[in-house]
């Protein structure tokens, strides 16, 4: 009896989050542990349903590399990287497509279904979501059919959300001539958080969050704005693949959403930990 | 931190409720030391808050019998019971309308709003929702102004569910000739959950719920069917104020609303612990 | 047949108003002799009822001055006035909201429902329609809980009218913290026909409507504008509870009200005379 | 100011019927002196566009055999009649369809207009709205273009109502060839009664309406039901041109309309007269 | 089968004028020989049911000048024309509206109703579609019912557009009285293509379009600009009734149409021709 | 010119087909040479968005044995069949539905998208599509993760229809547990046939249809029933793959589709061929 007070006092205590996210889009980019590990899964699938039955709207973004790489190997091609980025031939991006639209994307949808709701699989050529050109980097190296985001149509995500699916996106980029590109996926979630005029962008990651001191997990920096990270990826405090991730919040809160987070999604119920209370669990980046 | 995974786990395990309940109308009849005790007041609120923001469409209706006694008190007339029914002579019935309409109706809209919702106050008058005519006892003696509900009009709750907002109901009876009748709140609950098809028929009390052996309350049955109430209410041992409650779950489960619960008010958050755990803290009535 | 041949020329003569009424929101203050004598409350009906049936959207407010005193006087109750407004102690505000939004409300609800609509009966707390905050005077007085309005939240009445039903509005505004204060009818009903973007205020009173020479009724004022109306305020000739009509009638003119009308409510059926006749019966006032 | 008190009371009194009829569709069959007399023509439209701005929804038919015989003689075309029906070769429907559907139906539009509403004249080609067969008369003779009613598609009708447009009917029919039938009006605004399922049929006539002395208009029989009507026919009281109004009656009464009135088109006013008082001025025939 | 797969084949090359028309409203003024001839008429009616069927909203402007006169020699009434107008008495409007709104526009509606789809015949007094004033020549001659338009109200084309009737239109003003005015067919076409914000206006003649030598039909001029228009109507290469044919589509082009056309209404089929095909078969007069 | 007015014709005589199928839905199982040839292909893709266009709702169901097993191959993984049926073990699975959803899906989409319309991709896993369980041969053996299907979820589908998005469904099941199942799309197309009450199926396959001898392709059989059908497989006239696609066309029949089609996908634009002409191409088999 003890234990049921408690659990109905945590309820209550979650009514003015709840109200304060009601009706809002929250787009979560997913990755990382949260999508390897069982229990995880089954977590962030639970953590998602909760979410649209308490009146917000969220919409999935997802990449998947490992996969990429190992199936890659299974075909015997080789992966290249060039400064963390695939090179994407023409067979390569065949491979990023399948997996990526063909094998994560429906795993997710059914993690999802399995957990109660109803999601549908889409990627970046399902009514044109999300239109690329190529991305030349700097270097002026050939990357292949890597991409830059162009513009995102929107359309089909409101659509499934007007009608209680849950939208579940393959990062992959589309051109004018229908080809393909491999696109980052955290870029991908700022980029579909702007366009929808999201309330949140929440990403998943397998460290704490942004830390003062990359090699020690207890300097997790719980706040911080837009200027503070430049200076941080300025000083090389923020480096390597939390990079993209900044840029990601940037879009997104340049697109008008709220907050952005980057949390850790090796724990447990690690999106209602953020969400539903004060502190929340990782870095919280604003304007 | 424990205490914050705690929460969340607690979060996910509320998840099956809310869905089993999504877009359903509960209808709780208020009354007891919920209305009378501050905290319990602002619990209440909170709980049907939390109730509409999680999906549910909460109606409530209530009474008020030692409120308007205690006006009667005031205004120097005396209140006259014949078998615990107030006798209600014109004079009566115009105090009844003013303390259930006017004073004991708004402070539970005010309750309600200032927990995050918007509340309407309704009485059977408005939009002629619930229409009576005069009650005659078998004893035949003359109880005047009392009622017998002959219909109710529910197009002006369904209008308030619609728009989100929750009704909150004076338990008054309006004959064809528009005059006004004392109708007993828990009976008016049962009425209306079964004209509004409603899920779920909630009436907090000031005990457990129904007891095998009314002087102990470590007696409580937790379920029981209509006909096992019936038994009950023959051996003596459902008696008093509680036999128009077990009336009331008749009602609305002829109505088609699936199960009734008789709950004690006297507990904070009884309305959650009753809905989103699967023992419940009271009594549950089924078909 | 003389007698049918001259209603039918009526009906035919009142097509122009008629017209150019359809579709509009007509807010309109009752108060007075038409809320006390039995015909006049009838015909005040029937008016009313007229009025939503050709097309129009009526919209009723309420005071009751007198029968506060009254239950006041039954409870013990002193009443006391400066400047010939209510003082509102804590026990006063609460016998003003019971006899207003419990016992003369719905009396009028019931009185419309008899006349053929359905009407339901809000006060400032339902829907929170009307807020307010602690009224000053320049003398520096303490009246208690008597209020000014901040803001009209109109949805809840807007509802009503989509749906057919004939709002009824007690006077009564809600603090930020819930409290209720007592408002003038006369300024309630003004801020409402603005926020409602009325086309006409109608408010009803105990005399022809404004008089050049207030001792003699024969001096009736046809039409004025709000500036002349400031002037005959300045002169003292609209005086004491005339003043807070006129107040009304600016807030409701500046708000996009196209005419206000004062006018005679001892005359039956006078809200006709007034809107389906070139001369009308009172005072117009304009901008 | 007697007489604009007497005004008010008349509104009042024709609040009763205005509230059964909301709502409702009233075919009108429109003819005789009531479309020849300039001030009968303004009555009738005035009559018209209350209907509609007190929320029922007129709907209008005409036929118009004086014009079309006329408009035959200036072209040199002599009229043919075979027990009273006009015989209609390939010439005469031509010009059956040119004055009733170009010239009579388009008058009818604009006096409606004129009188504040919006009308749209139609025929039955338009839509298909009135499907017709060759009509055989029992004495087996060739009346050439003459129609029987197969089929009527109300939509176009139906869409009219719902934006507010008044329709103006032309009676004419349409084969399944396209090409077109001269109907009698009388039936023609039975059948569309019976297909929009309207609460009342009225016809205008040039007599006072069914007599029992067809010599004396002092005999007027106020009100009969079919069957009754049948004997008179039987017994000759009921003859020529009437008795196929009383069949248009038949057919709307058998189509689910509730009453159907044979009122006298001469009198100002008269279906104001006929459906806001009690007595009524012409016969109504009851199922 | 060689000739099958030749078929499917033109299809296909629809396809990226269907979509390009697609939804949008195209205004085609009908007059000339594909008013008279049988076979053109089919051929009218079929063009446009196919554009209601691929998507677009056809509407019909006509006149008919011939009828009218032919009516008016039946009629024994003489016509009279100034500088190519007839002068309309007020006998002959009344015939000029019987002809057109009776006679002729019915038998289009007939004719696409043919065809296949369905239609509803209007004229300008129909909802007011077309209001107008007095047409008075530079010359100061009394041209009588010549009318100039002044407004469209386009509402009642909108809702049977939305409605998929297809609607057939008589050129006839009407004036504030509610008096009809004898108007140009092809400038009431430019008017309504305008107010309808149609993307193309198509003109039928008996001519194939706008010839540099009037006398040679080898000289077809394929496109040209409203300037050069106007440099070929000061020239005199332009003159006699295609001048109003000119002024339509300058109309149009400025209230927002984008392209229009003059064509050879004697070609079967000609409406399809120059929509379906980049070279069209007519004059194409732009901005 | 002599061409251009052949072209117009060909579209007039495809109304008669085009309002016939207007609105209605169609299914294509798109396979074979049709999937790998690129005119075909491109053929193919244009004729779906020409259906849309032309008002038909296309829904395109495919499988994709040949590059299933190419994918195998490259992954080292051997293809098993036992009757023709893949033996589909876990790792299998995985590849079909990597390489069905995420390869072949996602560029039949880009075809659509690249012939101008806007294609969605779903697998029988979005949106819970297509429900199965696992098949049990007649034989007892184990086909591993082979299904059949068990309940059709159209709603993700309406919602693609509603909004003008053409859907490409992937022919892959899924079961309760969300594991997935290998599903012969023939099967697949005739269930979604029948749930969406289509109008009618069309197989696309790699001979002329159903041939009386079934190595002489001049004994096309242009039209049967279905218990024609039955008595061809029982004779083994009718055989091997032929045999599912017969079945789908029973399915679909009994489940409400008109007419069903087996057509000749190596023919450039057979799907109009089969629709827009009365012999069309291939066979059709009817209830």
């Amino acid at each position: 009896m003890e234990y049921l007070i408690g659990q109905a006092k945590t309820l209550i205590e979650a009514l003015p989050y709840i109200k304060s996210f009601f009706g809002h889009t929250i787009v979560i980019k997913y990755g990382g542990a949260a999508m390897v590990n069982e229990e995880l899964k089954g977590s962030f699938a639970l953590n998602v349903v909760l979410l649209k039955y308490v009146g917000m709207k969220p919409v999935i973004i997802h990449g998947g590399g490992p996969q990429i790489t190992s199936i890659m190997d299974r075909m015997g091609k080789e992966a290249k990287f060039i400064a963390g980025q695939r090179v994407t031939d023409e067979e390569t991006i065949e491979i990023v497509e399948m997996v990526l639209a063909g094998k994560i994307n429906k795993e997710i949808v059914s993690l999802v279904n399995q957990a109660g709701a109803r999601a549908v699989g889409l990627s970046g050529v399902d009514g044109r979501l999300i239109e690329a050109k190529r991305y030349i980097p700097s270097s002026g190296e050939d990357m292949g059919w890597v991409g830059d985001i162009t513009r995102i149509n929107p359309k089909i995500i409101e659509i499934m959300d007007e009608q209680d699916f849950i939208p579940v996106i393959a990062s992959l980029g589309v051109g004018e001539d229908e080809h393909r590109f491999n696109i980052n996926a955290d870029l991908t979630a700022g980029e579909i958080a702007a366009a929808l005029n999201a309330l949140k962008l929440i990403i998943l990651t397998d460290c704490r969050g942004i830390l003062a001191d990359g090699h020690n997990e207890e300097t997790l920096v719980s706040t911080l704005n837009i200027q503070e990270a430049e200076e941080l990826i300025a000083k090389g405090i923020i480096s390597g693949g939390m990079i993209p991730k900044i840029r990601a919040c940037q879009i997104a809160l340049c697109g008008g959403t709220e907050k952005t987070h980057i949390i850790d999604g090796r724990i447990l119920n690690s999106i209602i930990l953020e969400l539903f209370t004060d502190e929340g669990i990782g870095t919280q980046i604003t304007r």
